[in-house]
This record gives structure tokens, sequence and C-alpha cells, in this order.
């Protein structure tokens, strides 16, 4: 398998980091997918064989800085070249300020900004030789708008997107390209359709984003030619408001 | 003709203009080029025709509401619907705040804003009744920054962004998808070869645009399914600081 | 007359800006306020004289470059050194998009941004040789923010706030400050009065804003010292969603 | 002592927090003065009070969360009710991507962030009873800019912009004033002095930011009408490229 790109999902557990691992690996590259029980990575896996191609699950707290450093060796070693890294780790917390505990505040800064540090630095440091790859960190309407009952949630997701933006601009110039996405709807998932059902019937309208098509924005991202970047890319519904 | 989709760009004398109306003209679209003489479009007709596709050339003065309103008219009548608008007269000027004549000024204003918003307004009367279409206005780094020497283009091109904006917000949820894109960089032009020699050099190493990559950006912005709409594209070269 | 130092304010028409002429002339400044109707200025003269200060009508259009030209070179002949220009014009509309005829269109370019490049140029023009000199110019929600019936007001408002942006990086240096307001709210003014009720209501909880406040803010901009200048002020009552 | 009123400056060790509690002391509040170390804040405590004010210090690492909640008890128990909360810890540090450490990265959150956090929860809990009070972060340009270099420093700046913004966004409408400042410059103190001489010698031209011009800034936040409110200052000196 040595010669072969991977890709790198950290949480591939929700139906977009699903979908985008899905998608590359229809176009050849290893899907190395991540959470942080490998077993409930199983069906995605299977899935993604069962479509033809190849997929490797790993086990992975991408807040432990030993396990994505291990990771990423791995994945270099044995799978072949990391070409795109996709961090999609969510951490939605929705708590008004009193209400916020510091073992809240700290554990989303955790999931969804620091993991999101680990996780491009151990990128940049295999793709900075070959002055090449992709990088792309799944945001949303709270990284760049805070919000009452967002303190948690909004401050981890705009230091997540301001990690976006200072790694483009170092690493860009060394061929490396950084991308931000800003998802501002409703993914078609289990979670929007048990909990929010009136949301979920916009399905029938294309009003929530399908996650296919999340994951073919994301393929669109890597496959730009180095003159044409994008560094921030919004996704929403056509009826969403903004 | 009539079964046809046309797409129309206004602004079609420069590369980037070009470089549009040939991507959808390969896909199947009647390519309705506009710029202010029409014989000076006639090398684009020619090549678009010459690969295959089909074209028209409008000699339209876009900041004259009449003639804005008849080029749409015609379009509808002769060619088919128009299923995309593309806005894309540029307007760059640099002048200091004391050494701009307020017929500069004005100009550039009415070539990059008001000619847009001609050209949206017309467009969105078409498309509304379909709830159907793309709208695609050509920004730059001044859209979203002012800067010394920069009032009068800086200024339309707020305007510009500001009318993206708003037509979004109003036609989205009607159908139409209107975006903007924010061009942050050279583009491989005739006008960056002999005004910017040091910067065209940078062409060897992909550190120019390409018109043909910011077409294919366009086209794929126009392929967006309705549940995964992006508003805003900035499009800048790997090397370019930003 | 000659020895004391002016504050222009053109719109003084409306509440906020008779409100910043008598903030100044309070502080021994000559108050030169403009609007199309000279003659409709006699309250607000009157008034400021009756408080101690001094004030001087002009009848001025705005969007006329002689008008401008020949009201500044006046205040210089005939009052004093211009220490302070505030552009303060509104010209709020709300039209859809294929409702916004292009005289409207216009017609709120010439007021809110065409009219603001002329008052700052000519006042960057007296400035610029003492190396000295306060600007600001009034923006609101819609200067940052296009919205569905707002493609004039915004497009207008965002070229002015472009226009702000572009002086204080071009004039910051020499010495002159240059600064762009964002008023996000209802102003206690007649027309809220008459045509607002619901939100003039808000008034008893301080949920509009009082054009004496504003001017107070306006006050201590000009009053900041150059190593603590401040480019963007937004102002808005504790109670207003934003 | 009780009847007082107080402020809380959290990061006072720095010339801006000290300028900042003088400021507030000058006025007749209680200056509550909080760094690491309670004894390196006796200059300043008795500068305070050479001046003719009172100050009181507390050694609190403002990352622990009980230290923080038994210093705003303490405030409230001892010295009067907290009136104004400022927030000032700074925590720049630049180093390249693949040279930051999980340990410096978690280090300037919880210096820069988390420890906002604490500190604005503890206000928003004694202030939301009384609907009354005022709370200041301190921010810089990396609060609203990414760079090369900066992925830790501007990371958690981002967080605390984004901890105001949703602060602000539930507690206005309480009655409480939440305002971020993003400070664009180089300030008048011993590290710019030490480190960066070229810079200071910027400070005979006001080219550097006076602490107590900040501090005067600080105070006119506090001071303004609640129909008036600015939720975000920018303060650089007037040669600053921006």
């Amino acid at each position: 398998m040595s010669a072969q790109k991977a890709v790198l999902v950290v949480g591939a557990g929700d139906a977009t980091g699903g979908a985008i691992a899905r998608r590359f690996a229809r176009e050849g590259y290893v899907a190395c997918v991540a959470r942080r029980t490998a077993a409930r990575l199983e069906p995605l896996v299977a899935q993604i064989e069962a479509d033809g191609g190849q997929a490797r699950a790993f086990g992975c707290d991408a807040r432990e800085e030993d396990q994505v450093v291990a990771m990423v060796e791995t994945i270099e070693a044995e799978v072949g070249p990391l070409e795109v890294a996709v961090f999609n780790i969510g951490g939605n917390v929705y708590f008004g300020i009193t209400e916020t505990t510091a073992r809240v505040y700290r554990k989303v800064w955790e999931m969804s900004a620091f993991a999101g540090f680990l996780t491009g630095r151990e990128a940049a440091r295999v793709m900075r030789p070959r002055q090449h790859g992709t990088m792309i960190f799944t945001g949303a309407t709270a990284s760049i708008r805070g919000g009452a009952g967002f303190s948690a949630f909004s401050g981890a997701k705009f230091a997540l997107r301001s990690l976006a933006q200072s790694m483009a601009r170092e690493l860009g110039p060394e061929g490396i390209h950084v991308a931000h996405t800003i998802i501002d709807g409703a993914i078609d998932t289990d979670f929007i359709r048990d909990n929010f059902p009136d949301r979920y019937a916009l399905k029938d309208k294309a009003g929530i984003l399908d996650p296919d098509h999340i994951a073919d924005a994301y393929w669109q991202l890597h496959c730009q030619p180095r003159d044409t970047w994008t560094h921030e890319l919004d996704l929403r519904p056509w009826m969403e408001n903004f």
C-alpha cells in the first residue's frame, strides 16, 4: 500500500467526515479515518471498501499530542504520503455564560481548536519537506460571530479559524494549501433529524446541507491549481438566512 | 437557437471575461459577451466558434440603463433563457485623494458598481419568475480593504460587494444564486505583462492567476447544488501575501 | 472671526448633525453647518448662538463639486482654519432589487458617498499643509452588511466606509485623523417618532440613541491624542440586537 | 470601605494594566489589581495611594478557577460592588507552526483566553443581579488577523474576542456593557524599550501608544451612556500601518 496517497480525516464519526472520506477514497486516496473509538469506524471502512476504495481506521483522541503524532507517523510509514488532512471535529454546545463550566469551556476548546492545532502541526511537519499538500479545517457560523450562549463553542471555532489563517500565511508560500470552511446551516445528519425535526423537514426542499455536497466542495478545494487557491469557503443552503 | 441557455459576460474584453465566456460555451451555453465596442469582441467570438461553441457579441455601454435593458431583452428573445450573468468590469485606478477628480471618482463607480447594479437588476428581472439562475460579481482585494490611493477604485468595489450581498440575501430564497469573488493577485493578462514585468515573471512559478483557472472556479460556483452554495469566494496564488 | 477654528458639519439637517454642531460650538469652534437650503438651518444657528456659541449656515448641495469647493474656501477665508469635518448625510431608502430605479440607486450614492468624497477631499486639501485635522464619516449597520431591500443604501454606505479607510491610510501618516462610525440603532429623531412609534417608545428605556450622546462620542474622537486614534467606532443602544 | 465601587484589573503587571488601575482610582474607584505575584504589585499600589487613591493587590493565577472565584468574592465582600472588570493579560509569543509546542499553544490560550473567560464569567455572576457593570477585554491586531508565526497568540486572541462578542450579546440586554479593544501598535513599555529600540524611538513622535491614553479610552468606554455603547474599539498611533 505504501506508494499510495493518504487523506486523513480527523473527526470522521459524523456524516460530514464520513462523506469526505468516501469522496477522497473514490478518487484513489487511502482514507485514513480517525475518531476516539476505532471500532465505531468499522461501518465507514466497510462502506468505503464495498465501493472499491481503501480505508484504514485510527482510534485516536486528537486532543492527545502523542496519539496524533503517532497516527501521522503510522500513516507516513505504513500507508503513504499524507496528501490531505481534514480536521472536522465539531463540539457544538450551548450554555449561557454563567452556566458554562470551566470544564466545558476547556473541553470544547481542546476538541475543536487544540486538536486542530495538533493535527495541522503534524500534517505541516510531513508536508513541508515535500512542499505539497492540502489541509482543510471545518468551521461554522460561530467561527466568525460570537453569540449569546456560544462563548465556549464560538471561542473554539474562532481559534480554529485563526489557526487556519496563520498556517495559510506561513505554509502557503511553501506550497501547502490551507483552507477554512464556514458551514452555515443544518447538515443532513441523525442529530438534526432526531433533535430538530422542523429543520430536518427542509431536506425535501434542499434546505439543509447534504454531506456529499460538502465533500464535493472539499475535493474541489484540494484540486485547485496553486495559482488559484481559495482560503475561506462558505457553504450554505439557498434558503438559509445569513 | 432559442431553446439554448445563455450566459452573459459583461466586461468580456479582458482575459478573465474571455476565459469565463469560453468555459461556459464549452459546456453548451451560448456565450453572450458584452463590451462597449462589439467589433473588438470578434476574436473572442471566433475563438469560441472555432472551439465548437456558440457566441454572440453585444456592443453595450453597461453604464447606460437602456442598453443593459435592451441587451437582456434581446438575449431572452433571440438566444434563450439567461441562466448565468457574470459582471466582470474592472476599473482599477490609483490616485491620491487630492489628485482624484470628481470625474474619475464618478466614472469608476459607474463602471464598477452602477453597471453591476444594472446588470444584476436586469438579470434578476428575468431569473425571478423562473426561480432559477446564477449571478457572479468579480471583486478584488479592494472590495474588502480601502487603501492609500484607492478611494475611487475601492469605493466602487465595496459598493459592488454590497450589491452582491444584498441581492444574495433577497434572491437566494427565491432560488437565485448570487456570488461575489475576491481575486487577490495579478492575473495573466497583457496589462500585467506590459506594465508589471517583475510580477509577470512569477508566471513560471504559478505566481499569477491563470484566467482559465478563474473560469473553472466560476463554473464550479454555477454548478453548486442549492443546498451548498458559496456566496463569497477568494482566489489567490499560493505565494501571494494576504 | 478669522482666528477661530472651524468645524464643518455636512448634513446638519437632522438631529445628529445638529447635535454635533452644537457640541463643537460649545467647545469654542465656529460651527459651519451645511444643508441644501440654508434658510432651514436658521433654528440651529439661533440655538447655537443662544447657547453662546458661533455658527454659520451654508446652503450647499454637497453632490455639487463647485459648491463644496467654494464652501471650504469660504470657511478658510472668512471663518478660520477647518479643524474638523463631519460628513453626516444619510439617504436611507428601502426597495427590492427590481423596484430600485437607476435614478434612486444613483441619487443615494451621490448623497451618501459622492458627497462624502467631495467633502473629504476638500477637507484633505486644506488640512494636509497643516498636517493636522479630524474627519468623521457617519456610517450605519448597512455600512458593513448588505441586506434584502438595501442595495442602494448599503452600496452607498459601503463606498463611504471604503473612502474613510482609504483616507485614513493615506492621511493618517500625515497627521490627519480620519474616523468612521457605525450607528447601529434608531436615533431619537422626528422621523423615528413619526414613522416607527413602537421603536420610539423604547426611548424611555434608553433603547434609541440620543443625538447628544453621539455628539459626545464624535467630540471624544476628535480629542484623541495622536498616539491613540480610533478609526472605526460602533455606537448602539444596550438593548439592540447585533 | 464597603460602600465603594471596585474596578478589577486582571493583568495589572504591565504598563497598560497599571495605567488603567490608576485612571479608575483617580475617579474614586478602589483599584483591585491582580497578577500572579501580589508582592510585585506593591509599587503600583503605593503609587495609587500616593496619588490619593485606594488600591488592593490580589495575587491570583487567573487561569485557576478557584482563585478567580475567590478573588471576585473577596472584592464583593470586602471592597464593594464590582463595577468594572478589565481583562488585560497578554501572552504574545512568536513561533513557526512546527516550532509551536503543545505546551506553549495551551499555555498561551490559558493565559489569554481561558483566564479571560473565568474573569468575565465571575464578573457576570455578580453584575447580573445588579443589571449594571462594565467589562473590557484587551485585544490586539492578532485578535482579528492570523499570521505566520502567530498560531498560538492569535488563536488565543481570536477566542477572547469571541468571548467578548458572545458576552456582549448575552449581557448587553441585561444592562452590562461588554467591550473589546484592539490595540494596534507598540505600547510605551519597558519590553518595547529593551527589545525593539527602533520602534521605541518613535515615542518622540507619538508613534507608540501611551498607556495613560489607553486608560483614558477605557474610562470613556465605561462612561458611555447605555443608549450609546461601543462594543469594539481600535486604538493605534497615527503613523501605524494598518
